[in-house]
């Protein structure tokens, strides 16, 4: 059976491009996917396949069944873009102007549709059922899998499995981890109020500018006094805002940032150290300050389970040449939010291309595409095989 | 003769002010003040009074000769408004949207005027010559006063007196200062060149927000450590510009600032130090930057001999009530350049308002326009007794 | 036979204990543990077990030779005590002011002492060859593994175990784990120069306090912005130093402090930022400094195969009930330069008392002796079962 | 009569200079100058000059009565000595270890004795009274001089003139300054009380160097930004003391530091977030802390009328030869006391040495004894002139 769907899936590499390139050329942000989300649908309709459309917002949910009686596999892929001026030249260039496919997710789509349709070419012959789960808005939280999951695409799924093509890691090369992999991504913002005034009279102002530059120093305090240094944790500031003439004392200091965690205590210290401190700064300024933190994605943690069953299935798949453990990746997933539901996991499938490699959001990026017939090998045949386990 | 003048001077009130409330009413910013200039040459064209136009600039400079023999005596006063909306309500508030006198300069135009007027019709009976020096471009480094010297405004001219009305100070009150009165303002201009990246990820970038942080706290120890505790200095960095979504660690900073002094030495030590500190800061972090340093106005220093004499002959000015001394201020003029030339002294006229009280540069500054009538009257008994020294 | 070694050790249990007591009572400080060497060669003189004794210092390498050709499996246990006054309330309270086994040395030398009179009673019937490594100096870099092992104490050994009780850990508790399992601990040592003066003349001067303390700030980030997150890295700053009159401005300021990683590459970049950003700031305060950064052990890291070996095998140790991964250490050990030279692994023995728990190195520190079985019973079954792998 | 005493000053310089030479070979440190009193005493006691011993401390009041009537006009000199080892190379070297006059109050002494001889020969043809201040402890807060004025030495004083001899200030120049001429001197001490542990595991601790560098880091802005830049301050923290091992985490940091301002407002202001900043760092990292801030000596405010007379007659001083306005100095005096209660001022008399000058407090300090005549001179014609006002 799992040779079949191998051998077909081979066949298809040609249509599974073509696919994704079309994707690649008509590219739409998050939560703006009405496209794509047609296209996908228009997709399944012309296979007679069932689907859902609109589900959680853009979202496409196609379910196949196998004859004979078994476990409920879901599979997904995401399909958004980002807003992004393509830079690179290749005839499937992006065709609108700063939008671009510059993390994958087309190939995903791909690799997802055409793993569809093989599938239920051999339903016949296969237990279970398939659920498709095409995901909109991964790029921006609060993303697409919450809503997705609320309005019910896991009812019944036993298991969910994902991948991601990853532009750094060799084509043929499998990257699983048991565990956390991929950070929680909360986002906060700061307001700091002093009192403007003439630069010359600083006596008669709060400078803004100094205390928020104390408190950017301060807040590097955390990661390095507060958290166990064996836990992993990262707080970023990412922009900071003063935007006066040269000769004014600046009244307030707009600034954002980021902070990255894998375990709920360290999420929570992260946050409460960073409110502490900013705190502390305003008063010892005597300012004023706003905050706001904002939970994003959960943490994606992988169940160590299907976990290990995934990396030694993956070792069988024609095409894959090396299975080996992920490093922690600071970055974020809303494939989180399906783990906390049901079991599963996320795994990277190596896609760098040949000649110069550009990472993930570049405005050059790129992948191998073969790497798109090696995540649709692997997802298929760890779907068909979970009844054996 | 001094009485005869301040009883002219007393008697054009009325003029003085319809004069201020006209440029009120039509403000021009620095090196764009055309119909102003236009104005005043209409001015002194009606009188017959000889003038030069478009000296250095915008500038205006008209001469009025006694019939005896005597010193050369500079008055001088500015014209330029500033791009700040009109935010008074009174019927002579500025026309123009986003334009606004408001910092008095409409009245040190109207009093010169009326003054330069006054002296013009007894010089038959005065000593010396009278220079009025209608200056451009205070407000707006590199200011007008220098090119209106290097255009030859103060050949011949053996002293220079200046006044600026002053809303902080009351009525009736003249302040002098000898020696340094107001600071040399100089401009730097800072970026910091880090190296971008995701948020996530600090380890492979060069977190330029972080190093421009330590770089202010680090500032403050110009003035705390490194200047005598005796002088007067300030630095203050009014603009910090990293705009930058969330979750991204910054590529560069961009920063402006200030410095204020009295002195070459601590002048120079400050531009030196800041060079430095700039310099280590990025070394430490493996950053580079550019830097830029824009000497602004020479610090005013009025010199000693002509400021007593100002004091002395302010408390025989009748509508002057009390004469006292200035303080510092850490904010600059352009007088400065001036008195780097020729001896001379620039000092305060209180016109402090009834009412509210707003800063210069305020949206809603004003001032008490009886002080425009004490500033000619000190402007002119100064001038026209000044042989007799 | 592994049944009658461990019937052997639990009837020798209370040998064990006063053995540990003992030694309790008689603490010996590192590089002086001259009567606690004797002790260790009386017992194995009075046994006619062949040993070394001085072996790199204080050092003793007892061998037993099973009849059966075999591995060569080396034990090794530490024999120090600490610079600590004894605060425990116990008959066996140490004797000697001031110094006090207040990490369970005791208790493993009691341990493999009589792990080895047993493995020598049962010689006839076991195969290859076994080294007990009583090792001095553990406690204080540059410990005594390193020079032991210089003096040939690893020659012809095929694999190397060691244990530490841990009392906090439950007892029947072994934690194994593979890879890093505690950190490299370094030493660094630093005097900013900068130039004395009186308190009120800071421009006189180069406030090595300020300079000093602007390092410390800075710092951290090295492990906030430098150090990959998801890798493990310390650094603290242990002590600080400028002992003036209030109103002196320092002259020098002395700092010491650790440095603690895993991997080669994050300890390089440690030591290489802290020069840089210990140049730096020196260079913005423009003070000298020197810099002494002292390596101490490497980072204990446990060869894969053994440790599954282990914590396999300590599954079927009566004794044990659980057997479970260990978190990461960022304290050291000697140990590390073992398994710099042959495969091995080092685990932690449950040793929690009952009542109240005291860390390690606290002066009321002991722990459950019946944990001393546990580790002995591991040991041994791990050593004399190492030759059927 | 002022050219006589004159003359009889310069005939008795050799004896100013044995005096100034034995008192050099004997000093005493600030409240034990027990001899040094008797010293004084008995060269009052010989001449029948009436006295008070023991006056506030060790302080002695001599009085001589003119046969005129008039005002009544104290001198001050002080005569403790520092506990520094003189490393000058001079027959009249300190014979005490590590006791020395650093500063010039030998001279002082020598000089006053000498002038009130003097003043005692001539009081036949004087006016008013002369009350000769020998005080005690000005080294030391809270000096000689709160006491004495306690202990009533002011009484009936109408003014008191002071001088110190100043190594800086070239012989023959008289500094004098109206208003501020030196600073209140105060002292803070503060404990920063964090929670110590083992330098590898941050996360358990709060470290107290962190904490106290980052305060040290931030008190910068108090001058920087929070005291009015035409106005003087300075804090320093002198000492910084965390005594640890290398490897632990500081459980408290212990800090000294002083303050110096000229009024009190800005003193008040510096005390005031100088508690405001260590609160909020404390805050910042969850940690507590002690204050104690004392305020030491008030700052030396001269009266105008008196500091022009003095200036004025010292112009007319054989042996004077400029007379210049004096900086601000930062440093402390209690002479600001008796300027708290009667009219008077303090003057600074140049006593730079030929060849090598040190700074007041080195311990190879030394001044020219020429200098003496010059402040007995100037300090006696001040005096007895000081009726004719």
């Amino acid at each position: 059976m799992s040779m079949d769907i191998i051998k077909q899936l081979e066949a298809s590499y040609d249509e599974m491009v073509s696919i994704r390139r079309y994707l690649h050329m008509h590219p739409e942000v998050s939560f703006q996917e009405v496209e794509t989300a047609k296209y996908i649908q228009k997709f399944y309709t012309e296979l007679e396949i069932p689907f859902q459309a609109n589900v959680g917002g853009n979202g496409v949910v196609a379910r196949v069944k196998g004859t004979l009686p078994g476990k409920t596999v879901a599979l997904r892929a995401d399909f958004d873009a980002l807003p992004i001026q393509d830079e690179k030249n290749v005839p499937y260039k992006s065709t609108v102007p700063g939008v671009m496919h510059a993390c994958g997710h087309d190939g995903h789509t791909a690799a997802l549709l055409i793993l569809a349709r093989t599938i239920n070419e051999f339903k016949n012959q296969l237990a279970g059922e398939y659920v498709f789960i095409h995901q909109h808005a991964e790029e921006y939280a609060p993303g697409g899998a919450k809503p997705m999951i609320e309005a019910g695409c896991l009812e019944g799924v036993d298991v969910i499995f994902g991948t991601h093509l990853w532009s750094q890691t060799p084509l043929g090369t499998i990257e699983y981890k048991s565990g956390p992999i991929m950070a929680a991504a909360d986002r906060f913002s700061i307001t700091i109020q002093g009192k403007g005034g003439h630069g010359a009279n600083p006596h008669d102002t709060k400078d803004s500018i100094v205390v928020a530059s104390q408190l950017v120093v301060n807040l590097q305090q955390l990661v390095s006094r507060r958290v166990n240094p064996t836990e992993s944790a990262v707080l970023s500031v990412g922009s900071f805002i003063a935007d006066n003439a040269f000769n004014i004392i600046a009244d307030t200091v707009k600034m954002t940032g980021t902070v990255r965690t894998f375990k709920p205590d360290v999420r929570d210290l992260m946050e409460n150290e960073l409110k502490r401190v900013l705190e502390g700064n305003c008063y010892t300024a005597d300012c004023s300050y706003s905050f706001l933190y904002e939970r994003g994605y959960p943490p994606v943690i992988n169940h160590v389970e299907e976990t290990d069953y995934v990396a030694e299935i993956a070792r069988t798949v024609p095409g894959v040449s090396e299975v080996i453990e992920s490093e922690l990746l600071m970055i974020g997933e809303d494939f989180g939010y399906y783990l906390e539901e049901i079991p599963g996991t996320f795994f990277f499938t190596g896609a760098m291309p040949e000649g110069d490699v550009f990472p993930h959001h570049s405005p050059k990026f790129d992948f191998d595409e073969r790497a798109m017939l090696v995540a649709a090998k692997t997802l298929g045949i760890a779907a068909i095989n979970y009844h054996l386990k």
